[in-house]
């Protein structure tokens, strides 16, 4: 497999980065991820516009410009061949002579071979938890996964399939995903503020409104039980009906019709 | 220079991790930092004790034994004929094969020049700001220094030297250093919880318990603007009084006596 590498296409275990690099030292990156569907890259546009914008709130320089970007990642796929692939692009903090102060970024965009939500993942749903805490930087993609990675046994021994983050009282996101609700008065509902803005997210916004009334705005963590439908969305998720929250069924325990029309739209969307 | 990773030394150039680590792809790592005074680790062993907590607090395995860590320290440092060095102790989350979940923690030991503060830093003083924000897991010394690189353009504009976090209405620590104020009626007094640990702040407590009641325990943003004296400790700082906080002075701008007195001692400290 190929990746692209500063200036160059190298193989995939020649992508390697000095251990000076500000990613390695201090955490300091960003990126984004998209997907193709039958070989032609989903949402691009809008990964790439929110690509440029981690760098700059990040203070980074991406050394390319749009158009030559596009090209490297239709190059990597040319070379790996796959229809279905994960496109990963990624912005660090650079070779830091002092391991503090960010240098000329490194960029790398790899392709590998993505595993994407099946209709039977969405049939099962998801067994949630909530956790209180709040993503530094929310709107910025940047690889600060900390707490995520290390909510992993918890999620174990709860027998949870991720955790839905809240903070001041409401709810904002999971780590990777962004959440909807279905209120008791049949509106669509999404947090507005301290989240990741999701491309997935945005799509569902756009498909929803002429299906019912779409809001964004803060979602007390008691509104939860008085939700018909949950569900969250993601690039390799699509759509996932949350069927449990800490113990507690939601709906009945089964995709609602709102979430299972969504994500029929989803899937028309996503094959034009 | 050599390093030492996974299970040999190799050069500095060779020092490189796959992209695929979980320090790059999630910012998901841990070390620690101590240096030498001729020739000789300074504080080793705390420095270690603390190394392996973090690894157990971050579910993460130091494939090496203390003794055998000691051992490759001291072959880097003869191998480097530094007299100051800094070493670094780097443990990741490994070669995730989802991008997502540690696998087997890349060990990395690094030996480098190391600038320490001099007596004419100490005579400068730093000028500071406050600044909200709470590091996620302080007691773990991880990579994430997210906000203090982001926040580096915003020293640069108010021409400060460092941040002062606080949260909930109580200072912290600086991003790597820790704090102590002398307090109107005369105590020595650190911040107790949501800090990392620092071994120079250890040291201090202990030197200073023979001159004045010392505490640990929470102290309000507002305390600082009563405190007699202000400064900050850590690995190659040492100590460095603070002579401004968000342009309001202490003391009078000038070092101390306590921080004086305190500063005195730990050269003395080092020299042993």
């Amino acid at each position: 497999m190929s990746v692209y590498f500063n200036d160059q296409f190298v193989n995939n275990e020649e992508a390697l980065l000095h251990v000076s690099d500000l990613s390695i030292q201090r955490g300091y990156a960003i990126f984004d991820f998209f997907r193709t569907v039958n070989g032609v890259p989903l949402f691009m546009e809008d990964h790439l516009d929110r690509f440029y914008a981690s760098a700059t709130a990040m203070h980074l320089t991406i050394s390319k410009s749009r158009e030559e970007i596009r090209n490297i990642v239709q190059e990597l796929l040319q070379r790996s061949s796959l229809s279905e692939a994960g496109i990963r692009l990624m912005l660090t903090g650079g070779y830091s002579t002092d391991s503090y102060h960010p240098a000329a970024s490194n960029l790398l965009i790899t392709c590998n071979p993505v595993k994407t939500a099946t209709a039977n993942d969405f049939e099962k749903g998801f067994s949630v938890i909530t956790y209180e805490h709040q993503r530094q930087l929310p709107h910025v993609k940047s690889i600060n996964y900390l707490m995520a990675v290390w909510l992993q046994p918890l999620l174990k021994e709860k027998q949870a399939d991720d955790m839905l983050y809240y903070n001041n009282e409401s709810i904002t996101e999971f780590p990777r995903s962004n959440v909807f609700i279905v209120t008791a008065d049949n509106k669509l509902v999404t947090p507005a503020h301290n989240i990741l803005y999701g491309i997935t997210r945005k799509n569902i916004i756009k498909l929803a409104a002429d299906i019912m009334p779409v809001e964004e705005r803060n979602i007390p963590v008691e509104e939860l039980l008085t939700a018909s439908e949950i569900f969250l969305t993601a690039t390799t998720k699509k759509i996932i009906p949350v069927i449990k929250i800490n113990d507690q069924p939601i709906g009945n325990s089964r995709p609602g019709p709102v979430t299972a029309k969504l994500f029929e739209r989803f899937l028309e969307l996503e094959k034009v």
